[in-house]
């Protein structure tokens, strides 16, 4: 169900059929000298595809530029405003709706999307309630993540190029990482840098936020699947409330 | 040379080599019952990868989402604003500066974009006069499309699923085109078009600007070799210009 | 019908009656040494009186200030940015709207206020669905222009201070024209200019693109009075189409 | 010292030469029965010229669109945004600086857009300080009002096609008065009026603020040449300030 | 009636009963050597709350920014700009449309802030008609102020830590004023500084525009009662009229 | 240390002693039945004052309106936007600069402030290097709540009304809080509520997310003052920073 492969004269009925549109959006961003620029459009890319399959859903073409305020600064960073972001998440949230859409997720692989995520969402909600707008960024995982990891985290809200991420990529996206290049290089940061504005390299030269050499495809695997079963579910559910309200 | 496949470690030296990124944009549109919503995506990105590999430039993810208001009301289109555009354009480009790219490339697939494209080229012209920002669609291929076209335009300035587009896609995306369905819809388009917001559902209901069966292979080729000749002559004078101003 | 020297207590009813407000629209720009800063100005204001003559229109004070970015850096040129005209036009449209008006339309003399113009017509075609907006620069010319020029283009889509322009002043405002300083100086236009901003003190001294010693008032009065053709059958329909839906 | 009627071969010596450039601005806007809905561009526009004549400036083309916010639902009144005045002037004067003006009087017949005229000249007072920024709205003229008018002012701040209005226009535009029509229609405002938005059709139905019967050439003369003087002063001082600082 | 010493389970009754929220608004700006700079946010809460007291109105936690642009450079000064004002304002109104409120005083201590609420009050009355919106700055005081001052104003429209505005803080925040450092320090305001950018260290030092030394309790106790029952009379009008439309 | 009852004369020398201004801001937010809607603002204020106690600063007003999107249907709540809030933040640091400051802390007392605290915090980063930006949360805070609280959180990332901010403010303002109104109310959180918009009032109806009725003082004391031992240790280091940049 890639979206873009449709046809016009075909895919009004299947959006009829699936109501739901699911967007993945990344990054492109330093990630270690292990792991590609695009990581997080890898990663939201691939999850996306299936979480599509699992519920019937269109994958939309990646949005592949999001907000990398924190590490603009490394080698092939690229950073787009959350001004930018969420005037164009608006846009394509009102052409669903206008295409007969009813469910937008947004697929997220890049914590720093997050914010602009949001604020996307709480528009389309207010001027659109018709559409349930979903923002993902690994739901449900959190249990999963603290059974499967052997180092604890660089930081409690992000993590990045490290254990968990190289995982995930290994599990979805193994060909794009080089096991061999996988450092472990675990920061120490700061209470500072959650008060105020903190580029990350004043603590990092890799930018990989732990020990990437510990990844493995079976941690991966097991984040990556109970994230998944719990967005399915969520979308499931979704489609199910909006097929009620449409019965007599 | 895809920019989202390298990484952190080793992009610094290869942009300081190549000095050139090029940038894919399309749109998600109806292009008629034989070419998929995404065919401005799908040309965008494999011209560009074409002129990559001529210019030994770097190619960036795809822009997937463009203006189309004309067609917005076609099952399928996804419509994103000018200013969304033009901002997120001009975030990519400061980017690209910070990153020691000189030379920015548009390649345009849709001509819907071509003001935002125009208008994010001139903002990064004032702000980074060190940056050479260009925004292709289809340049130099006037005199051959006027050699090999078999049926008149059946507009002054745009084309659309038509014997040319189809072509390009026979050429650029064959797996993507199926010639069975292809029409030949040429539309009457009114003067007072040209002087009124005209959703395109007004004088058609295939979106085929033209007769589509008539497309080949070879039209295709002999029309994207003669722009792609122009681009890569504009990107590869840009260059020396840029060598010569850094000799001693 | 100027609609500035009407007053207050009449004016009511005779909006009812014309429907129809006619913008002109142009800018203050270099236009060689022949011809003065304010033609495109003079060319909107003139070519607005006389469709209005022949359409029963008010004609609206002229908004004299334009998008020249190319000429910016001519003497005597002044520059203002798409944002400022589209919303200003936006608000001209929304008080026409208030005050009774059908037809809106903007007679441009300037083609660099062409995108704005478009952009602002959208804007008013999403909000105000009643209010028909035109947006013309010299429409339905194209085949007398072919017959009466005596020198080929400089540009495929830009003609200015030549011998089409002067033409067109010699015929509306033959006051303010100069023939003894007109100068035949045609430019070489790069293709690349037509891919990034091109400023045009790069490719003209003069700012005349074209052979301007050959224009004449015939020439001028046979392409402006096919133009004039052309918007008045436009306006006619569209009032036509008004009262019809008016009937009972 | 027309400034449009100029060509671009000769204006930069006279820049050098002039230094101020002036820019009538006014409005579209309901003045009673009497008055045309041009009054406040009439009489901006002919004591620019008077100005200029006097200080040997430019005028520009007249900005004919103001904020007329209060009597927008009168009929003929065409009102437009401070965001808009405020990001055209400032366009405006941007260009002014690059074209070598060093003063910039706005010379305003519309008390409605006295804050965007304010809010304009401190923006370009950040960011052009060596442009000297004026906006004028009858400057140095309340003691000679005081002295000629025999009617109070029907509001503290403003008057509307009354008395003083109306002398202004039988001094500087009388073949568009129509004192047949005058009447004397003095409204009363309540203070209320003053602190919440009320647009005037609450109080007056004829947009007269006072006795228009009362007006004369000769009062208007007294009041004209009063702030004309005023004027003159102030410009001839700025130039000399700028000529002396210009000074070995 | 401190609003925001309410809890959320009893107001919503309260404000049913109250109709009416008043908004102290002030600035932190220099105000000479006897007066401290919140000066204007003291006057506008201490008023606010007799005036809330008079009319069984709610207060608002206060807004102590204001637009300070021409005593910026004094010491203490900060700045907001009317952007910021407008749209916080706008927010402000648009939830107490929402709390269920009819009635929305912006009560001001700073005259810079008066286009800002101005602006705002406009937008809220075009969006939510049902809101009735007062932007107050001592009205009806004017009578009052020209008995009992015994020193001539130093500007037509403002006055600012003077024998006015010291009386003012006599009578409603005496403990925050100190006599002893009060001074007489009349500027010549030049004619200009009306018509162009002027801050005002340009005329004087202090920030004193007049004779403070002259203010006593008594004055700002006549002149604020004055203001006082011109606020009452207004909102206990406007709190009748929404009543009686309410009535079957 | 009042930043608004200062006076301009003496504060400029302060200013230069002290370096560090201090933001309280807040919200008007709906907490319970046991607290007001001021809660927020009270907490950001008493912590300001303690904070600039220990660390020689200045508190500035409280900014008491904030981004309450969350709970905007409950009674009293009053809501203002990101964009307002980023805007004035901006721009009081903009003058902060200007008036000598070197920190800007702004204390945070509602956790649906942060994204635009941080956005602000970027901003003036970028375009003020100079001045130290401070968003603060209760930092520090995070073991001393693992220890005293007796109930688990009802979400990982906000508490709300609860035992922890009950705690606070009976530590800090105990005056305003009505334990006899306390009550025992965890909701039940759905994931989803993390993944789409989601007003709490869908998930409660006392806005109190835990018990209430286990705050104590002492609890609060332990909390607060940890975090108090975490921002005076981070503002005194940046002090000190500061201080040694600037030896000779």
């Amino acid at each position: 169900m890639n979206f873009q492969e449709e046809n016009a004269m075909d895919v009004a009925g299947k959006i009829e059929q699936s109501l739901c549109a699911i967007l993945p959006i990344g990054a492109v961003e330093a990630h270690g000298p292990h792991l590609p620029l695009g990581t997080d459009n890898l990663l939201a890319e691939r999850l996306a595809r299936l979480l599509a399959n699992r519920t019937n859903s269109f994958v939309l073409p990646t949005l592949p530029y999001g907000q990398v305020w924190s590490l603009q600064n490394f080698p092939g960073s690229i950073n787009v405003s959350n001004e930018a972001l969420i005037r164009m998440l608006y846009d394509i949230g009102e052409s669903l709706v206008r295409q007969g859409f009813r469910i937008f997720a947004m697929l997220n692989g890049h914590l720093g999307n997050a914010p602009a995520l949001k604020d996307a969402a709480r528009l389309l909600y207010r001027d659109y309630p018709e559409l349930k707008v979903y923002y993902f960024f690994y739901p449900g995982s959190k249990e999963t993540i603290a059974k499967v990891r052997d180092t604890p985290s660089s930081h409690a809200s992000y993590f990045h190029a490290c254990e968990l991420e190289t995982s995930y990529m290994l599990y979805l996206a193994e060909e794009h990482v080089d096991m061999s290049r996988a450092v472990n290089d675990p920061p120490t940061i700061d209470l500072e840098a959650d008060c105020t504005p903190t580029p990350w390299e004043t603590f990092t030269s890799t930018a990989v936020l732990g020990d990437a050499t510990l990844a493995t495809k079976e941690k991966g695997q097991q984040i990556i699947e109970s994230t998944l079963q719990t967005m399915t579910a969520i979308i499931a559910n979704a489609k199910q409330r909006i097929l009620l309200e449409r019965e007599p």
